[in-house]
């Protein structure tokens, strides 16, 4: 199971090979959601996300046996990412399974980092049997993404080092796609400090984990058109969703045009680079989604990677819905 | 006189008010460059840039005769921000004369800060002659851009903070304008650690202050056409160029693609938005501009504020002469 004791454990484990990332705040951001808001940034962390805590946590927990072996993992985005780097690091044979229309930037960093490539049809082939089939025939280990304990006692690390710089935070948001990130930080930060209230947040157009938060029972919606695609998954996962249904507050959610307005506001404002699902949860306090109470307030920013193109078409779009706020 | 205990009382004088901005460090951008190096951020800096430092200590230096009359300054660009911040903030009157096609965005900022602005004719008339000519009239204070020792020392201040932070650094390098931010982070630098070098950074199509220090007397050039639009000066300050000019170890240029390619890393590998005058410095190391025997390297980031617009352009100009390094 999944316990604080878990987390502290992956903390030892993993802090010679992560970022401690910084905690910064905003005197714009706070007039703008007149909050006092605390921005744990994992979009600085190495491979610019979250998702090495978990990777690392995971692979530097094998057996020797399994380390000799290698692993998997399925991933279009900052997992795959991740798993390579922290396999690298760790001497171990990494495969993943991408898209063959995956971004190409990804493709040649996770390259770079030393991974071995399988490309697979995304519209003919399911990527988790793909990658299971990989494990089977080669004898790797899977790395899942989120639904396995010491991928998520490694998410939550990220929670302990912000607790222990802002230890008197009101509550806490984060992203949540699988529902690993979140698991883990509201487990290290209930752990901590009790008292603590959690949020989840989630594109409006794939709202999962509210629609199976509310009905208290995993839901399954059809592939979300949202431009968080690190958010774009169809189901929590199995292990993870018992324990976000415990820790979660409430699941808020939040609309692709808030999102970008939030990329831009931090952008211009802070001159710092989210990405879309790294923006969600801060998106949910700019935009008036989280009770007027909560004045004391920790945002996780999971993220930072983006191409150059995405980018660029989010700055100069002009059909967004919502003007951008406070530029 | 520019002194080491000038920018010390500066420091005193203007910290409440100013942010302790961050000292951060990339592993990329040191394999990149193959050195250490250290990243003052300025584009952190309230109003996105260092100019609050030297506009605060030169407001909050007047007499209260004078704080009672008013200032007046002429930019189209952070210096008229700062002004109009750091008087609002003093209860001072500010009115900033800024050419008519001056960014709207920009405009508006400054007159969110309480400044008044005048427009002129960017084409027919000549902005310091206009901001003298109000001065005069409605007897308001100066408050230069650059060649004024107050407002040298508070630039200055960002040495101070930056040596505080990483003692021994070989080096230290700053984007060169008319000066006022290398005159005065040369003098904090030397006056704390005598042996530090001291890099100034130009465009090599704005080398006005490299050609005056190849020369020994202050040149001037054609309007210079550069992306840096905060380093468009035609040349060095009659009293910020005897100081350059003791201080300065070489002068450096860059070029404009050079530095379009380093705010693409900056952005897309260090998630940081800098501006392309911000970005000069950053660009002579990681372009191989600086001798390799410093390895232990300081760089001043002047600032961040670019247009969106701006931005989108740097992200999508296909025709950029030199790749983007390291994506």
């Amino acid at each position: 199971m999944l316990s604080i004791g878990l987390i502290k454990e992956a903390h030892e484990r993993i802090r010679p090979r992560i970022h401690r990332t910084p905690v910064i705040t905003s005197r714009s951001f706070d007039e703008a959601s007149r909050r006092q808001v605390f921005f744990k940034c994992e979009n600085f962390q190495r491979a610019g996300a979250f998702k090495i805590r978990g990777a690392t946590n995971k692979i530097l927990s094998l057996t020797e046996g399994e380390k000799r072996r290698g692993v998997v993992a399925f991933s279009s985005g900052n997992h795959a990412q991740a798993v390579a780097l922290a396999a690298g690091e760790a001497g171990v044979r990494a495969v993943v399974a991408m898209p063959d229309d995956a971004p190409k930037l990804k493709v040649a960093a996770t390259r770079a980092y030393g991974a071995e490539i399988v490309f697979y049809d995304r519209h003919g082939e399911d990527r988790e049997a793909v990658a299971h089939a990989i494990a089977e025939r080669e004898h790797l280990v899977m790395v899942p993404p989120y639904d396995d304990y010491l991928v998520m006692a490694g998410q939550g690390t990220s929670a302990l080092e912000f607790l222990d710089e802002v230890p008197d935070l009101d509550c806490i948001l984060a992203p949540c796609s699988g529902g690993g990130l979140f698991a883990g930080v509201s487990t290290a930060a209930k752990g901590i400090r009790p008292e603590i209230r959690c949020f989840a947040v989630e594109p409006e157009t794939g709202d999962d984990t509210r629609q199976s938060f509310i009905k208290g029972e995993r839901v399954s919606i059809p592939p979300p058109p949202t431009i968080a695609d690190g958010l774009r998954v169809q189901s929590p996962g199995a292990l993870t969703f018992p324990i976000v249904q415990q820790n979660a507050d409430d699941v808020l959610t939040v609309s692709d045009a808030e999102i970008v307005a939030t990329i831009r506001f931090m952008l211009f404002r802070m001159k710092t680079l989210v990405e879309p699902s790294g923006a969600a949860a801060a998106t949910a306090v700019l935009h008036g989604r989280l009770p007027s109470k909560h004045k004391r307030v920790g945002v996780i920013i999971s993220g930072g990677n983006i191409d150059p193109d995405a980018l660029a078409r989010l700055l100069v779009e002009g059909d967004n819905p919502k003007p951008v706020v406070g530029i």
